[in-house]
């Protein structure tokens, strides 16, 4: 059976299939049903657009959902084995399987935050956060589809939602730029979303560059699964030179995996780049280059006012095609049923 | 495109058509049907009724709601233009139109709370409170309409569904004396609540009486609403006076303007009015007037057990009646799209 | 007007017939219908299973569902004629009333915690406990049916699912051994749903042993009510000895009532019972006998993984059960209205 974790379950083909599925339904043409099947979604770290979009989707197709936040659950032992006489009290292996009588479909959000230096980040290494080890164990016991809403390692959602709108605006991916470009912010951003936004393009044939600061490179495990799905990333530090004949703009702040774990270190080296900010005269060097970002956006430390607010800006286009392509996800894995 | 956020955005005429058609889905008439329509109702405060009843309002009538509440969603930013470098993640501006694009309605509930003395009310003026920025700024973005559950300054549906009850109860408005009169009660509490309670019935026609101590005035800029759409109000100190003749009394604890920013000194004062409890001696000189109250109510420091649960209490009709008449105004918020 | 508190509202013809109809959801045969319907399910303490047990069920059988958690509601007055200028806000004589206009059922989990020692633990006694004041007032005062969902003397869903998945699995309960086993656990956990465990076995006509350590009798007056309700229940002491030519091995922990209010007394007491756990070497004294658990159990804490991964663990059905046999008493309390 498969689930959603990465996005690389899917083929370049079946991605394109799930995409003109999502405009299918965005233009009214319900042609497959979701009605009365359950989504149970998990909401270990918050969400609004997440949240919504999964609710409004289901409803709109004729199905339901149920929505637990973090306080409606706890925190499950995933270790096979365990003696479980500390603070864990339930087995993932139980939730999974229980859930999964009560559901058609599960969805997790669980991504661990690398923003506070606490006691908590001290035991946690990057090459632990890595393996995702709560959405695998989930996909492993669940006996119905996972879908990941946002893991330590991938936000495949937000890739196909950018995906659909790209798609939408320019009608094929080939011989398309799409520069996936970090930017400026005051915290240590998860990884997810970008490694997500790298990989996804790649696989749909585009030509991709992620421009970003020395240090600030995404994880080469992601970048190795790009080229395994017949993709090629190229990397440049120098902004302007990537947003030369850009058609996309994507803009995403993340952490430096360098400092991993020294966060104030990371902090201070984060701070010189504040002029990797997204403004006008840089939009100005894309052939007419459309601008995305995931939301939520800082205003004017990440981008400026006059390019979100300009008419390249296809945000909100982004944010509502959330909602259409996650339920063509969910329509396709139920379909190998 | 109106929204509802006074109350005043809809003319006597159209108010009276808004309580027609809740009294029609009362009695089991849905002629106009939310048939697959979504609401999404955020909550930064907490609720009971308000929840509740547009819960099981939307069901009842085919529609859906999304339910944010506080940890939900984030504090949003509101100023335009602002360099969001700060706590705030999220522009209301993006929020609002995203929101748009999986709902049909958006609700807020936002309240700033008044009753406690720290660091954050040192900041809040009542000047600034009297803004309702939030709920004025997700209207100005939204491209749905929005309603009130309950600002810094009105809480309209609360007085909709007064509105109703006393039509169910009376068959009409005219010439009817309505008492809205402020009680004793442990807390500092918000205005929105009478503001609404004393602009509703003006709009309809009312002969309207406020009865509150001396201090206790509400907000004038409300009186002068209720007069710009042809009310009259009376500010009467005497509650023994102002329950002669009465035709319906409303209770509801307030803070004192006077004393904003010093809940000290306005507690010690408040405490000086305990005899303005509601009891029957004072229910036995009204006109068999009925009594109503929004709750939550505390019993015998507001109100007698002997009044609250005495044949003229309508207090339960009152709060189901929430339910019908926020359907009404859903129905006729969507019918100008 | 019958609610759904002990479980014991039912006769064993009754519950049979609730059995039969949550068969009959489970294959498919809907033949009452839940369209239309709305359940308000009101969460004091937080859960899983019981949670989306209620939201999944009552979605596929057409009806819907309000939650409230602990935030969204808040704490009741309970007492008749207080006065209430402390930190009560509503009375449940208002909420209960104003809940049922909302509502076709009202269902509460209300269970107050019996492991942490601090100011409040002092102040409850078992005497206090016993009388489970929230939901008992709540049935008091509420329009429609009351279900309880634990409370801290019963949790009759629970049994009620164990119940139907004992049938299936034998087609009766007559001269079936039914053992209720005390299981180690590092909490000392509530008594609601081994109360429960007992009591709808012993109505139903099994041969019910109650095996726990001297110290953990559960209490009397449930054991009372079975005996009333023509049960038969015996106490043992000697687990090895319990577990001879059983059908059925419930397992689950609970604290020592010989403790009550001396945490750590209890705690020290409970450790040297550790050797209760249930392994392969206990159940191969069982005649063949299925192994049961209310789920979440600790994994080689309470039951070693090779029972509760064996073949003859019903626990995943068990709880699957749980959302069929709660749709079945929904149906059941609604034909009575």
């Amino acid at each position: 059976m498969k689930h959603f974790i990465t996005g690389a379950e899917f083929s370049k083909k079946e991605i394109q299939q799930i995409i003109n599925l999502a405009i299918d339904f965005k233009n009214g043409k319900n042609t497959f049903d979701l009605k009365g099947k359950i989504l149970t979604a998990i909401f270990v770290n918050p969400s609004l657009r997440t949240r919504l979009s999964f609710e409004s989707g289901m409803k709109k197709l004729g199905g339901f959902i149920n929505i637990l936040g973090g306080a409606d659950s706890w925190d499950f032992e995933y270790d096979d084995g365990a003696v479980m006489d500390k603070d864990k009290q339930e087995h993932i292996k139980e939730a999974a399987r229980v859930i999964s009588r009560y559901s058609d479909l599960i969805a997790l959000r669980n991504s661990q935050l690398m923003t506070k230096k606490n006691k908590h980040d001290k035991q946690v290494t990057w090459d632990n956060l890595i393996k995702d080890t709560p959405i695998n164990q989930l996909a492993k016991y669940a006996t119905v589809p996972v879908i990941n809403m946002e893991s330590n390692m991938f936000h495949p959602c937000q890739a196909m939602a950018d995906m659909m709108t790209i798609f939408e605006k320019f009608g094929s991916f080939q011989k398309k730029k799409y520069v996936l470009t970090w930017a400026p912010h005051p915290k240590a951003l998860p990884l997810a979303t970008p490694h997500s936004q790298m990989l996804l393009p790649a696989i749909m044939g585009m030509d991709v560059t992620v421009a970003c600061p020395e240090g600030f490179e995404l994880d080469s495990s992601v970048i190795e699964l790009a080229k395994i799905n017949g993709g090629k990333v190229t990397i440049e530090n120098d902004q302007q030179k990537a947003f030369q004949n850009a058609n996309v703009i994507v803009a995403k702040s993340w952490a430096s995996l360098k400092f991993f774990g020294n966060f104030d270190q990371e902090s201070e080296y984060r701070k010189k780049f504040t002029n990797w900010l997204i403004d006008e005269q840089k939009m100005s060097l894309t052939n007419k280059g459309i601008f995305m970002h995931c939301l939520p956006v800082r205003r004017n430390v990440v981008v400026s006012d006059e390019v979100i607010d300009g008419q390249n800006s296809v945000i909100i286009d982004e944010a509502e095609n959330r909602m259409w392509v996650q339920m063509a996800i969910i329509t396709k894995l139920l379909q190998q049923i």
